[in-house]
């Protein structure tokens, strides 16, 4: 992986990346954020597509640069087709990452992102503190989708549980943490707005997927990938008004967003 | 219940319990509406969930201060999602809103609609007049989601109905109608381009749902938070350049309103 | 239908008649875009209703003035409930517009558009000139939803494609070409950000869906709603910050769009 200090020059070449090869990223997600999500991969240069059915998933990940899978809105069905894409996507070699929306609030929500990491090869998990606590041992009571760790308590832990689960952690909260067990990076970009519009979680998993699509690196690309969702979200609160001019500014801000800037803006640290 | 002349500074005490208390309102609704009512309820303070899994929603019930039933694009699988999820509600004794869209237009709805009051303890019913109506005898064609009857007609019958259904309708229209078959209110606020957004009415009745989290008085609840609801339905429409930027105004006003302010704007009558 | 001349005033007076009459247009059509594609239809002036459930989409369209399929988040059920209103469309005479998004791209989008095609009537194909390719003999390669071919090689092949699935085609690129087989119309109004915002593809085939209500000319209905769509994101695109911005104008400028204005901007050419 980069040393920190590359990370700044990183999240610049990634995006344009991004905006030069139009990554395509499979989404299998939940209906909450179906449509937002879809306008953030658009507007910061990737190329969506929501597909579910157990009939032509495999075939679409086949086409993609990277698998998204959140479980916000699952069911048995939903899962079971997240599995198949899945597998396909770990035997192809593309990069997956599953945002474990809910895990720790109930058991079918904990039961599924556990299942999936079990069954795929998962590159980036990325969720909030008490989300990717309950992946682990620890009894982490999760509470609707809400945070109830914060960020700091889950430092240690999630350096274990990246190397148990032998993937990369990336947990967002005020300050945001990418650790794959070995090496760690914080991210401080960020805006308050951010907690106050539904799906922006689902949103930095998805900009996480589409740095995998044009990143090898798990923890270089959900680094940059957060840096870069962070820096539009504070350029988007500027001019906020509340959680709706907030939710509009964003998707301009990461269209608008020059790779320069990013670079500038950006402020990551060893954990 | 509280008198018409308590209700302003309800209305602003309901308000400020939400934003303190940011109650979990676990929502069973439509696709079309999910995306914007997670936000209206985030914007107003409280914390939404959506979950329909048959195999979660007794547990996440158990966790949420509410339950909203929408039956909006509704499949046999759904609406026995809601039944399971309102059972437990009813058990719980966390309050129940239904938002029976639709009801009316096809038999399929009806049937829902009605099948939901008669299994489930239901605190508030929230719909057009046309929806209302058409869970009673009397014969009331529905013309899809539009109000094919005014407020006026209905406002005998609902008394009649809530009596009967033992709960509390709050039938939306220019003036919206609260009434639990022995008192009724009036809510005189609002906004023409409400009607000129999809969801407007699923948003209402999802801050009902918060409402009736912080409120044991279902009457008190809902007319309350409607009036919030139009009350921020005016601020958003007068800058609003159509029903786009109204939409987004909406979140801006609510994410902003303050108690005192809803109290002063509310326009609550004897109906 | 009319002579390229008369269009422009076509134009407008489809546009009067949907605000008059409001047709009721039933969608069934994916997850991404029920929440646009109904502000979309609300602010152009027609009633959306979204039903997908087989035990109520026969008895909804015919309440329906038109009927849009749209394939983009389907499964085998989901298909079989478009063939069923699909059919009893048919049979009612009310005209069906379907969406093939992502049709070349999987198999099962491709079988799926071709199945739709085959057990109803559908008057009007909407999509890029990658999925309207797909649905004929020719060998062409999708990728998610994105047009790989221009619609210039579209042209000749969308007249023999038009005449041998006795449809009408509207092919939509940086310049629209619609088409019976026997007659073309090209429509040069647009801008660049429609591409950037997910959905504008959809929201194209449920406004020609609006149109088909007023409209019993399905050449006429789509070039008229392209016309009123492109020319509404042209006005919307003049002041927009970018793709979130742009949305939300789209949606004002559709609700102030004003009939003069529309046959006036509209730029109609023989293809």
């Amino acid at each position: 992986m980069s040393t920190i200090t590359q990370l700044p020059g990183k999240t610049a070449e990634n995006l344009k990346k991004i905006r030069a090869g139009k990554p395509l990223v499979h989404n299998i997600t939940n209906f909450v954020v179906m449509n937002y999500t879809a306008n953030v991969l658009l507007a910061t240069g990737a190329s969506p597509v929501m597909a579910h059915a157990a009939g032509e998933v495999e075939e679409m990940v086949g086409l993609a640069g990277s698998l998204v899978l959140n479980i916000g809105t699952l069911t048995d069905r939903w899962v079971d087709a997240m599995v198949l894409a899945g597998r396909r996507a770990t035997v192809l070699g593309r990069p997956i990452i599953l945002d474990p929306v809910g895990a720790g609030a109930t058991a079918l929500r904990t039961a599924a992102a556990r299942r999936i990491l079990a069954e795929t090869r998962v590159s980036v998990v990325r969720g909030n503190a008490s989300e990717i606590l309950s992946l682990g041992d620890a009894a982490a009571a999760g509470r609707g989708v809400d945070a109830v760790h914060a960020v700091d308590e889950a430092v240690e832990v999630a350096a274990r549980l990246a190397t148990s689960l032998q993937t990369t952690l990336a947990v967002t909260g005020k300050v945001d943490l990418v650790t794959d067990g070995r090496k760690a990076v914080r991210i401080a970009n960020g805006h308050p707005l951010m907690t106050a519009v539904t799906g922006t979680g689902c949103s930095a998993t998805a900009i996480i997927g589409a740095f995998l699509a044009v990143d090898p690196d798990p923890l270089s690309a959900a680094a940059t990938g957060l840096a870069c969702f962070n820096i539009a979200g504070e350029m988007a609160g500027e001019k906020a008004a509340g959680p709706g001019s907030f939710m509009i500014n964003l998707l301009d801000a990461l269209y608008n967003l020059r790779p320069e800037e990013v670079a500038e803006r950006s402020r990551f640290s060893t954990a």
